[in-house]
């Protein structure tokens, strides 16, 4: 059975110029960049080159990089770094969104208990956070603003230069966790108004364990992680040169390539839409064109995700009810909550994110096996068959 | 010209096994563990199996196993972790070494200015910690002792399973930074009386990018990166799951040839530090025989270690004068004036740590080009001639 990967939002498969990039620093090229002997600086080399590219990438300059091992800990670092700067201010106050990833809102709850308060923006429902509701949120002590470039469960995509020039004409920090859409939309730190965002390599066919923190020039940053002075102190311990070779040269390949994948994803993304918009008290969760072109994302009336998964997988189909970091969980999506779907739909999620390769027949073949399993799991639900008998009212139209 | 690589703790070679461990999972197996489908349960398998073989290496639960980015962050981990505790217990004194890795002592240092309280021990003049100089610091309120497993700079073996029992006796928890020791040395933290313990996996051969964080069952961790609930909540962000397979790999290789590579490494070591004896003025910094088998740690009287490293280089000698992780630093090794070295001595210092792939003739040609290029430079160095003229006393004997 030919497998389809349709879950390139939880993690993608590296290319094959990313992992030819990385072997040579697994293997024979291995020495430690913070040695000064010949070798040493034949590693420091290959991290000033990989800075130079990523950051050429995000239109940043290259001593605005550091270096992480993945996207959490840059929007931690970023984020504590932020509230560390408004608390010598006497700015406790942060703006963010009831979307975000929990690399995000975990670290406010933190700074919640610190003492820091937070206001969270509800989007609309179709996942849009307004950059007048962020104008309207800020106040005289607020220290940050962090939006989401992207969503990672519904593909939402955020007026984010809106929203840095409202943050800019505040004077107030702008923080992006921007996961999803590095290597997929052209972000551009200095045009888009950011001055802090994260970024995770595997989300872009680089490796997993590789991220970067990007700090606009002058922000000052606290470290998570105390030691050497990598990273010009900014984060200690031994940099990972193969991951950062192989981030650089998926984020160089995926900036070149970006416009033409995303030509082809785009119809395959509405083909997929369009099928699933057939299923009877079906409902696309996010924005029909602010969207990721990789991205899908219903809700389906009368159903498990969990079952769903399960079900599709033995079709071949790898596919996911909502973000991977909080699978196992029994909570339905707080992004689904957040976007006005009631608890029992919320519960029928399903989330297809798609890569490169995947193909019109395999958009068909999705768009017959989701149907076919969605009428078989509701074929054997008993709140399906009382909505049906009319004993209880349908939610979705 | 071959090159002989002798800076082992900075960093060592990746082994053919752990490599190939790796290669799948950088490849055709790359999907996220938390993803319920079954290419991500696959991952989820082979991170559980890791986790297993990882345990059974250092005598743990695969519980107590979270795996981090490498060695900082464990350490970082574990202390901010037993302070956490202290504190809610109104215990606010830790008990540690004047030789630690920086990444323990800048994590003691935020410490303290959180209003902890720190005894950092002075080693005796071989780097050696006492046990009951450990057991005399100890007050009613001391929350954590803190005491590295194996120096990274001059090699000194502690007396870690005293000190375990030191701690044990008095109810204190009881961190070490393994860094240098796991995969050299027979770590076993139940029989060693360990709690939280550090350790790297580019340190055994394994690859960059990943470490442990033991942390024996019952003692509560808190998080440096929020997000996720990977590793049960302790540490966010998807796993690294081609680095930990591969350091899996890399630590059961380690233990199985430990004794044999031991024995094959200690005559090597001590053929280098005899021949480096016989230089004039020149001092062995640690202790003779409670030391690591791959190192060797000199002090020679008159020249600039720096200099010495970049002409060794020029003959084909990695090496190092001291931590990588402090490279580029100008204030000497905190280490080596801990164990009494003058500030003019400490400069000239000069680090070999030895691998595998080390022989005799690697030796005997070491041991010529250090001979040769110390007396080179103290041929050009004014204050050595000051010296030999007796316008100033030697230092060293």
């Amino acid at each position: 059975m030919k497998r389809i990967y349709a879950d390139n939002a939880a993690t993608t498969r590296m290319s094959r110029r990313a992992i030819d990039a990385m072997l040579p620093y697994l293997d024979t090229a291995y020495a430690n960049p913070s040695s000064l002997h010949s070798a040493g600086q034949e590693a420091a080399e290959a991290l000033r080159r990989a800075r130079e590219e990523v950051a050429a990438c995000l239109g940043a300059e290259p001593k605005e990089i550091v270096f992480t091992s993945g996207g959490s800990e840059a929007d931690n670092q970023a984020i504590l770094s932020a509230a560390a700067l408004g608390e010598r201010k006497g700015k406790r106050h942060i703006v963010s969104t009831a979307i975000e990833h929990h690399a995000v809102l975990h670290t406010l709850k933190k700074l919640e208990k610190q003492g820091f308060s937070v206001t969270l923006l509800p989007p609309r429902e179709n996942g849009v956070i307004p950059p007048e509701e962020v104008e309207r949120a800020i106040r005289e002590d607020t220290c940050l603003v962090s939006v989401m470039y992207a969503n990672n469960e519904i593909g939402t995509v955020e007026p984010i230069r809106e929203i840095g020039a409202v943050c800019r004409a505040r004077g107030v920090l702008f923080h992006s966790d921007a996961v999803q859409a590095v290597g997929h939309l052209p972000v551009n730190v200095k045009e888009d108004g950011i001055d802090l965002l994260a970024l995770s390599a595997h989300k872009f066919h680089g490796p997993k364990g590789a991220g970067v923190l990007y700090a606009r020039a002058g922000v000052p940053l606290v470290s998570l992680i105390e030691g050497g002075a990598q990273e010009r102190g900014k984060r200690a311990g031994t940099e990972n040169i193969p991951a950062i070779v192989g981030m650089a040269a998926a984020l160089r390949e995926a900036c070149e390539k970006r416009e033409e994948v995303n030509a082809r994803l785009l119809p395959l993304r509405d083909r997929l839409i369009e099928g699933l918009s057939r299923i009877p008290r079906s409902a696309l969760n996010g924005d029909r064109t602010a969207r990721l072109p990789s991205n899908v994302n219903f809700c389906f009336e009368g159903i498990e995700g969990e079952s769903l998964l399960l079900l599709l997988d033995q079709k071949g189909i790898c596919a996911s009810s909502g973000s991977a970091c909080t699978s196992g969980s029994l909570d339905p999506s707080h992004v689904l909550l957040a976007i006005g779907r009631p608890h029992e739909v919320a519960h029928g999620s399903l989330r297809l994110s798609i890569g490169e390769d995947f193909t019109e027949e395999d958009a068909d073949y999705v768009i017959a096996a989701v149907s076919e399993t969605v009428a078989y799991l509701r074929g054997i639900s008993p709140v399906w068959q009382e909505c049906l008998a009319g004993k209880r009212p349908f939610i979705l139209p």
